[in-house]
């Protein structure tokens, strides 16, 4: 019986957490819950994504049998990793140390922009994690992004006019603050869609940072000593099972450009909400 | 004792109707709901948008004692006006009709186009009633127009750029049918925000149409008999209520671009979600 890791994300965004573990261990079972009928977390507030986020973790703990969760949602693992680890009795993971971490392994001038939504910026739970690693961070909320990413316009002139916007801003900000950042953290799930655009908008040599890889790499490590067997094989065979708590049907339809291949029959939960 | 109305919102877009309510019918006591902790609606199912609704428009009358409901949203006029007049015991006015109404009395040619959120284009209730009363309607999703507004560029050339790619498709798609627009549909209450710049990007004597204006002209008409003075007055007397389903800080913050003025003191709600 093959190891079952749970993964949560407010929506889709967190698909691209889910398609970099499989990528990661093969082996295991996968068990996924976007909370949709409640997204997005990136406006709300600290109270009530740490309601919303515990109530997804219990799902996936008692009912799916969860040995491990990864929390594949920047706002969720900013506002309410405490929440959801007195929550459930299992090792919980979140996206924002392991993004931190990768920044402190790529910065070599010890100064990163952190991009994200309204509530992880305003949480400066990124800022929080980078100065415990002596890292300089400078924030910014930039909430068109997902946006653009759910209508399509991964590689369109508007998105990347939004991210030159979005960028100046921050740069401007780093100056006035004597800061010179050499890195870049996509500190929301919905971003990696948007790493090339990324790629070009940043000054040669910078570091894109994608959370989402970072926190599959810190959950095959913390999971290691757990697992039967080593970190191989084809993640075609790999058992996922997708659960959302709104419209299934367009979890079906948006989720397989997230997670890179089909998302198989998803199945709609009442969480109560 | 003044009439009270109840006005409900998935979230502030609302307070565009409750501006036009109040300019209109200052001698009314108004309450108000946006049920901000599970925005937006344009993005889910109408099982879930119909509970949701219910919810609020059950507060509204049981808690608040309104004696009329103006369901102040186009999502929830679309997709639940049906589900809201079973849950409670007063009339309802929705923001479709009164939206139609009003594109029937400005078009010469009799063909229309409605822009909206996803969940109000994909259930055509726009087109029904249009096509009820006589006019040819294209409907088009903008899912990109609320976050725009939301981020305050309301006066931005992005925000100009991304209204013109969709009423470019929304032109080639008349084009293509044959049909002579003379009138757009603003089927959003987040779109008055961007009113100006629509009214740039039609062509010269094409009319927009203000749902959240036409709505609360329908809501005089239909009140009319009920109300025990004519609409007169100032409206800085006017009673208004604000209830928020979660953060009511940011209700306060951004609600008064939407309203016109300071919104006052805004009480937290919790409908259980």
């Amino acid at each position: 019986m093959p190891p079952t890791i749970g993964v949560f994300d407010s929506g889709f965004g967190g698909l691209t957490v889910l398609r970099a573990l499989i990528n990661r261990m093969p082996q295991a079972r996968f068990a996924f819950i976007g909370d949709t009928a409640r997204l997005p977390y990136g406006s709300k507030s600290r109270r009530t994504i740490a309601r919303y986020a515990a109530q997804s973790a219990q799902f996936l703990v008692r009912e799916q049998g969860a040995e491990f969760l990864v929390i594949a949602c920047n706002t969720a693992s900013a506002l309410a990793l405490d929440a959801i680890q007195d929550a459930v009795p299992v090792p919980v993971l979140g996206v924002i140390q392991p993004g931190a971490t990768a920044a402190r392994a790529a910065s070599k001038t010890g100064d990163v922009l952190v991009i994200a939504t309204d509530a992880t910026v305003h949480s400066h739970a990124y800022l929080a994690a980078c100065e415990a690693l002596g890292l300089r961070a400078i924030e910014k909320a930039c909430p068109l992004l997902v946006p653009l990413v759910e209508e399509g316009w991964t590689d369109h002139p508007v998105t990347a006019e939004v991210i030159e916007i979005y960028l100046n801003e921050l740069r401007s900000e780093a100056a006035q603050l004597g800061f010179d950042p050499d890195t870049l953290v996509l500190g929301c799930t919905h971003y990696p869609l948007l790493r090339t655009l990324f790629e070009h908008a940043v000054r040669p040599g910078a570091k894109v940072i994608d959370s989402a890889e970072s926190a599959a790499q810190a959950a095959v490590e913390l999971f290691n000593g757990r697992a039967s067997a080593p970190v191989q094989g084809s993640s075609l065979q790999t058992q996922v099972h997708c659960f959302a708590t709104d419209s299934v049907e367009k979890f079906e339809r948006l989720g397989s450009r997230f997670l890179g291949r089909p998302t198989g029959k998803v199945e709609l939960v009442d969480l109560g909400g």
